[in-house]
């Protein structure tokens, strides 16, 4: 374990990839102190491409088209991935595996399943990342620490969201209420109200961010783009009243927080739907409605769960989202009173911001300190997350160098 | 972490279900020291029963008849059956969570694939043993290890057997060459020569123990025995020459040690063609045959890989095939120079003494020890295997009540 009563600061390298499996993040980090004491240094970052072929297991596997043997053999790839990237990390910036005492690795999610369901005798709640952590350690030779939803789960929790801690810690404010938005595959917000205590934070998704734009992109080019990048598209066209009712009929709306839902609920059913409901409207049309939907969702949430409660002055926005200049200019015309800004600002970049996330949930683990807030997962209690995975006892640099051959960045 | 500087003995539980899946299998164990100044003091077992629907989602996952979500569901409910398992060990006895400083959970394989196969853009081996740690480690408020094979294969290892660390320790003999037979859904052995080194022990699967016979009982019953108990239906049969000579082709037994073997292989395939080429063999000459393979696949392993090299005297046997009496009559004749005894002469009672191996590893692994041996496995380098998942901090009573009402044992 890296904890020594005599060591007060830690260098991690945090890994992540969210559901839109745009890139695999690696953060590097500084922590001094731990729980609310913790000092977060940022000290840089990169994004690496996912090699194409296992991007489309992932796909597959999202899909529900992978065998069992397929899948647990992803689970090794993923962490193959994870580790290719946080090992070139290293080495474009000429540092030593020793350097670094820690990994924190959220893995790639692949299904989200925070309804209780029953499995043999039990009712059970599921969440399913890949990349397994003994692999990571033993490629980097680098403790990591990973998958840190199944202890929320285990104790009554959704798994998710995990980032509202770090958000706390880093970007509440003593007179602004603010509230944190991430725009990755789903859309989801921390609330952080001038002044309130740790126990007073909520968070929850939101809806979709960009899940359903995406894959009504993928549908309408014909599998050429799997994106309207830059919500180009979207800005062209103008929204459908009808299909937008329809779409803010949805039920997870509705449903008072705490909440988390898997990105397929909002992802293809969707856009199968839109697609059989186009009626006269142009791909424009319908990349707008799936972009205003997602604006709306976002507002309406804030608007049902949030400003009755809490003064809110600032929304900080974060994830590939941010990109989209369709849901940027629909948020800020829905919220006027708002001062909308993006996470960058503040000091670590937006795409960076959950990789440095989840190297500081890997601290809080291996101080002993919790990582979830109860008010936010729905949790039972505070606990500590994530599953520790010893690097191997000193590795030989021959073995490791051969290893990396396969890894493709 | 419960290892501090200043304690000395560690109270474990192990916990283990085989491939077999007869029963979760639980133990309780005091160790002092570490690594090979290991001393380990049995202190009771139990087995619980998997509740039956949970087991037939098991026979699914391994016949690869369920989806993704049913399979990540899965890993959890036979967690919530293991923790039930461990919590009924400790009120059995009149056992506090505090007493017991940490869990070593093998968990349940339901498949096994070392050989390398492309996942993406990678080549990767893996293995699968349900029951996360993390569920374990929230329900019993014990910290718990888990997830023993990825680390080996992580290195390069066929991720199994993992005992022969654990058997070196306890069943070594100064003057004696010894051998470990651990007859489950698989047969292992574990290879003792006398005044051998850590490093020199080599172990390996042989082929089919149970397995075969198993698959076979159920289809020769129509689903109504799961095994031929005993063995009394196969010491009431001949087994068939021919048969018997086309089982021994298999290429597994040929294959030069390290080498591991997932149950499918020798199980239903085997079955499926024994039953379609059984001519005029009654149902007790199949389980004959079966038994006889099962023999002779062990007899032949020891003669091929084993005698050649190394002077054993004895034959130490544990695991549910000890009751079948055609497999120890024929090993008898077959080895008529070697001693045969149970592994209950020797202090663990056979159906507990995985269990407690995985309680040894687990110990290992907070010792921050290597629990693998490369002679064995093929790894590349001794590794500290599993993952660990901290407890909460300090469950409260209540919560861990209402949660345990689920649990059948």
């Amino acid at each position: 374990m890296p904890f020594t009563p005599d060591k007060n600061r830690y260098t991690a390298l945090g890994l992540m990839s969210g559901t839109s499996m745009d890139a695999i993040e690696v953060a590097l980090v500084h922590f001094t102190g731990r729980g609310m004491d913790t000092r977060v240094e940022f000290a840089g970052h990169l994004a690496a491409s996912y090699p194409p072929a296992l991007k489309s297991q992932l796909l597959m596997a999202v899909a529900g088209n992978l065998d069992i043997p397929a899948l647990v053999r992803l689970d090794k790839a993923v962490a193959e991935a994870f580790a290719g990237a946080a090992l070139y990390y290293l080495q474009e910036h000429k540092l030593t595996a020793d350097s670094i005492d820690f990994i924190g690795s959220h893995g790639q999610t692949i299904g989200h399943w925070p309804g209780p369901a029953p499995s043999g005798e039990y009712q059970v709640t599921a969440s399913c990342q890949l990349g397994d952590g003994s692999v990571i350690a033993a490629r980097t030779g680098i403790l990591t620490v990973c998958d840190f939803r199944g202890a929320d789960m285990a104790a009554g929790g959704q798994g998710a969201p995990l980032v509202p801690y770090f958000d706390y810690l880093l970007y509440r404010h003593q007179h602004r209420g603010r509230v944190l938005l991430n725009l990755g595959g789903i859309a989801n917000i921390t609330v952080l109200p001038a002044q309130t205590p740790l126990t007073g934070v909520i968070g929850f998704d939101t809806g979709p961010a960009n899940c359903l734009s995406d894959a009504l992109a993928v549908r309408l080019s014909g599998g050429k783009l799997n994106c309207d990048e830059g919500g180009k598209q979207a800005l062209a066209g103008h929204f459908s009243g009808p299909l937008l009712s329809a779409l803010l009929q949805h039920p997870f709306l509705a449903q008072p927080p705490p909440k988390s839902v898997d990105r397929s609920v909002f992802g293809e059913v969707l856009a199968n739907y839109m697609m059989t409901h186009r009626g006269a409207f142009s791909d424009a049309d319908l990349l707008a409605t799936a972009a205003e939907f997602t604006v709306e969702s976002i507002v309406q949430s804030l608007e049902k769960f949030v400003f009755p409660e809490h003064m809110i002055e600032e929304l900080i926005v974060s994830g590939g989202g941010v990109h989209n200049g369709y849901l940027m200019r629909g948020l800020q015309n829905r919220l006027p009173g708002t001062a909308i800004s993006l996470a960058d600002g503040y000091g670590i970049p937006s795409q960076a911001k959950e990789a440095v996330a989840f190297a500081f949930l890997a601290h809080q683990t291996l101080a002993g300190q919790p990582g979830n807030l109860p008010s936010v997962t729905g949790a039972r209690q505070p606990v500590i997350l994530g599953k520790i995975c010893p690097a191997l006892p000193a590795p030989p640099a021959a073995a490791q160098t051969a290893e990396n051959k396969n890894s493709t960045i």
